[in-house]
Parts: C-alpha cells; sequence; structure tokens
C-alpha cells in the first residue's frame, strides 16, 4: 500500500516509507524489491567536507538553482549523532525551510544509528526511495569526513568535496581521504585570505594523480552569497558526461551488486543474532548469563556459538512475525 | 606460541598478533580467548577532534611526558584511508621515530578496512594486545571525527577532544558529536587568534549540561612547543580518579560484554556469508549468478536465502579449515 501510494506521487507515503528504512524495519527486504523496477534514473550528487566547509548553505544554493531549472530534487543530510544520547542536531532539519513548500523538494535528515553500517544501508534506500519518487537529482550531504561519510558517499555519482582556506594544508586533505575520492574541489568562502592559495595548492596535488579521463576541477565559491553555484553544476554535468559509461553509485556492476547481497545477509543475520541474545532462550540462556557475569569471556562464548551448528541454526532462526509484515 | 611470547614481553610477537587482529584473521577469536585473562590494566584515553587540530603533536607531546614519569605507553594511531586504495596515509607511520628506539613505547597504526566495524574492532583487540602486553597507559588517536571515530572513542576510558581556534563555532563542534563524547577539552595551537573566544565559549556550551558530576574541563596548550602537557595529564589523571567506579573503556558492564559478544557473532558470520558468495557452491549459484546478471534484485535475493534454513545453514557452516587455525 505505501509503496503504491509512493509511486503515485504520495509524499506523505514516502516518508513513511524513509522512516521504516531508517529504522532498518524487518519489512525494508520486502519494500525495496517492490521499488527495484523503478530505480536508476536520478543522478545522485555527493557533499562532503570538514565540518565548518559552508556545505548547508552550498546545498541550499545548489537546491534553489536546479529548482530554477525545473529539475525536482531530493536532499539527504546525513547527520553524525551522539553514540550516548542518540539525538541528531535540530538545526539542518528546519534549516531549509525556504523549500519546505515547494513540491518539488524532498528534504530529509539521517541520523547515526546504532548499529555498524546503519547510515550507509538507510542512506542507499532512502536515495533509491528518492529516485523512485521521481527525483532528477538526488543531493547527499555528509556533516564530516569520516569511514561512515565515505561508505555513504559511494552512492553518489559525482562526489563534491568542499573546503575553505582554514581546513588547513593538502596534507590535511589527505588524511581525510578526500583527494581520493573527489571528482569535483569547491573551496568556499573564496573571499577569505589563503583561498588563491589553497586552490593553487590543490590544483598542484591533482597534478600529481595518475591521468583517469577526468581532470578533476577545483572551483572557488562563495556559497553564501551565491557565487560559484552555476560553475559547480556546470562541473557536475561535465562530470556526468565523462562518467556516463562507467556504471557507479546507486547502479554500480556485477561486484556492486553481489557485495549488496552480502550487505543485506548480513543486516539481517546480525538483527537476528541481537534478538536471540536480547531473548536467551534456553539453549543460550547459560552462555549469554556467563558473558554477563563476567566468567566467561565473549571470544571463547562466540566461539562456543559458532562452532555448534544447532545452537547456531536455532540462534539465526527467522522470526517470521516480524519479518514477514510490510 | 605468538600469545605466550607476547606475554614474555617479545615485541616481534606483539607485532605479528597485531597485525593477525586487524586483518581480521580467523584466529583472532582463538588469541584474545587466551589473553583475557591478562585484561584490565591499562588506562586508555581517547584523543579526537577534527582534521587540522595538531592531534599528532600533542600525541607524540603526551608520550614524551609519560615516557619521563616511566611509563610504558601504547599508541594505537587510527586512520581513514581511501575506500578506493585502500591506502594509508605515510606520514602518521613515520612521524613518532623519536619514540622508535624506545623499549616502553609501541606505536601502531590502524588502517580502515573494508568491512563495516572493521577498525573499531581491529582497535578493540590491538588495545587490549597492548594492555596484556603490559602498557601502563595505551593512547588511541584518530584522525577525523567521523562515526567509526566515535565508536573508536568508546574505548577510551578518558576522552579528549582537541580543537583548534579556527575550528570553527560551537555549533560545528556539536554537529560533530564531540560536546557529548569529551570528558576534557583541549584548545591546541592557543597562541593563535580567537582561542580565548573558543575557550569561553566551549566553557558556556558546557555550563548548559546537565550536571553529570564531573565538570568537563577546557585546557588552553600549544603542544607544539610542549605547553598545556602537563595540564592535559593531570586532568585525565583527575578524570580517572572521578570516574574510577563507572566501568568504561575496556572493561564495561554487562551490557557491553553482551554487545561484543554479539558483535564477534556478527563479525564471524559476515565472513562466512562473504565467503560462501564468493565461492558460491551448488545451492546459491543460480541466485548468485541471477544478482550479478542483474535479473535479481539483491533484496529478493537476500529474501530467498533467508527464508530457506538448509540454504542458510549451508551458508553459514563453518569452514573448519579457515578458523580452527591459530
Amino acid at each position: 500500500m505505501l509503496v503504491e501510494g509512493m509511486l503515485a506521487g504520495e509524499r506523505a507515503a514516502l516518508a513513511r516509507l524513509m522512516t521504516l528504512v531508517e529504522n532498518r524495519s524487518p519489512a525494508v527486504r520486502a519494500i525495496m524489491s517492490r521499488l527495484h523496477p523503478h530505480l536508476g534514473h536520478a543522478q545522485v550528487i555527493g557533499i562532503t567536507g570538514p565540518p565548518g566547509a559552508g556545505k548547508s548553505t552550498l546545498v541550499d544554493r545548489l537546491v534553489a538553482r536546479l529548482r530554477r531549472e525545473g529539475h525536482r530534487v531530493g536532499v539527504v543530510a546525513v547527520d553524525p549523532s551522539s553514540p550516548f544520547s542518540g539525538g541528531a542536531v535540530l538545526g539542518d532539519r528546519i534549516r531549509m525551510q525556504q523549500h519546505c513548500l515547494d513540491g518539488g523538494v524532498f528534504i530529509r535528515s539521517l541520523s547515526t544509528r546504532g548499529s555498524h553500517g546503519g547510515v550507509p544501508r538507510a542512506t542507499r534506500d532512502v536515495v533509491r526511495l528518492l529516485d523512485a519518487f521521481g527525483m532528477h537529482t538526488v543531493v547527499i550531504e555528509t556533516v564530516g569526513v569520516g569511514q561512515t561519510e565515505l561508505d555513504v558517499m559511494r552512492l553518489a555519482d559525482t562526489i563534491v568535496v568542499v573546503l575553505v582556506p582554514e581546513a588547513g594544508d593538502a596534507v590535511q586533505v589527505m588524511k581525510a581521504g578526500l583527494l581520493e575520492i573527489a571528482d569535483i574541489f569547491v573551496v568556499n568562502k573564496a573571499d577569505r585570505e589563503g583561498a588563491a592559495r589553497m586552490v593553487m595548492e590543490l590544483q598542484q596535488m591533482l597534478q600529481l594523480r595518475p591521468g583517469s579521463g577526468w581532470d578533476i576541477p577545483v572551483v572557488a565559491a562563495q556559497a553564501a552569497h551565491d557565487i560559484g553555484i552555476g560553475e559547480i553544476l556546470g562541473a557536475v554535468a561535465r562530470h556526468r558526461a565523462a562518467s556516463a559509461r562507467t556504471p557507479r553509485g546507486l547502479v554500480g556492476g556485477a561486484a556492486r551488486r553481489t557485495a549488496e547481497l552480502a550487505d543485506l545477509l548480513e543486516e539481517t543475520l546480525s538483527r537476528r543474532v541481537r534478538e536471540a541474545l536480547a531473548a536467551a532462550p534456553s539453549d543460550l540462556a547459560a552462555v549469554v548469563d556467563a558473558v554477563q557475569a563476567g566468567t566467561l569471556d565473549p571470544y571463547t562464548a562466540a566461539t562456543r556459538i559458532l562452532d555448534d551448528p544447532a545452537t547456531l541454526a536455532r540462534v539465526l532462526a527467522s522470526p517470521e512475525r516480524n519479518e514477514r509484515q510490510s
């Protein structure tokens, strides 16, 4: 029902599907199976860079420009949140109010959920929902530049790395792994001191790279003053044209699809493991109790469970009630 | 053999065990089971903050100071590396050469490995190896401030967040989730403009936090000039005394140990899944082929495997040869 509603253009259905996907509901696989024939139309642009680079403002301006050109645009803002409180910064959720009443824009903030890989998985599925919903462009914005953010960026067809003159020297860019993922560099807040030097440093570093058929441009911008936005979108369009024959992003090749199958299996098996340990059925109870009491270390306990096929099978038996619903 | 050698103080054995652990060898569980009785002595200090904050220099100075006080010190530098090349920045591996000939120091760089959660797992086990090896203090340093880095920081007894005046305003600190994990703030490069204002801003933000029995100090430092190092170590010692009764870091309580058991099960199951898909035995081959050819979407394929207990059991059967060796 929700999927049909979403495909028919209902924003409320889209929002509810996003919540299911963000919470990694057991229904995700069934939902995404039904979406699959509708995928592969949106262009996905990733925007990343260190905190304070002005990415939020830049995304605002890109969205406004794309809207003026008639594009329907989805925005996924990936927020880190505290591992302790689970809360996300509210600022991003409300910052793009100017677009809120515009039916051609859909904005979603994703905050970090507990388990490893939760954010890249949720981001992947939210982007696919926006694609199936009919968005021409989906912008993924990350707040930081850690491994999760790099994983998320792999979903994009074109990756824009945003820096500011204050971000430090070339070594810092390399340290954060940004040099190797960037398709386009933007030096934002280019009216600040050191901007010209940073553009030059980046260009010098890029000259040292082995040729790949795409010369990574360095665009100077002042997002707050709407300067450089057209140049960035022009560079994105050129990159898209140059890389049209190399599947990336949401589509990928055979290897990407196999990795995704593995990831989906892992995600469900992980959930079943955690549910089984929480419920601790009879044949697991003794092991779990000993680990909690500290009389058995987790490594030894894991080996006992993994080496006993009967116990393992019971741990991983499908809790049918939960997984079949959709 | 390696474990006995390491416990007897052999650095070469320690290094080889670290390589096994970093590569997530199937032997990890057996190794760590044998180490477990030797754990829980080292104090673990986490150092995090945005790229360019001078963390590497600060760690150098902390190590030098701790060595002068007679501490044996382990350092784990968690480097992000490109998801494409798999390479790590070499700078950090060679930067602490001054300590290399000092038998009381052991330095290890960990780079990001492919799978989700690989770095936090490797870091946890490397820190435990250093603990069992007899280090009094283990310093974990991260390069960035993403989710992986936050996960890694949870291993620490005391978390030091390093900022510089240029890092931007208070909102940026909150965005990166740093406010909620910090036990101690350091404003490094405190001779730069804006340092006093940043110290004040942080103190104001900290006053808004609910009381927790620990007043988070903000220390101004200039690591490059060896200024503030004693103050930081003093704050770490005070934090340790204040939090001695709240198990954290490597030890944790019952909930932490259960989560670790779940994590270890997940890690091995993920490996078995990936090995099974790569080998694609007879009853899996048709599904894997269809996914690779693009005629079956990964979500539907995952459901087919997960809903068939016999197939699932064969996917997850222990490849005894690989996992029993140690």
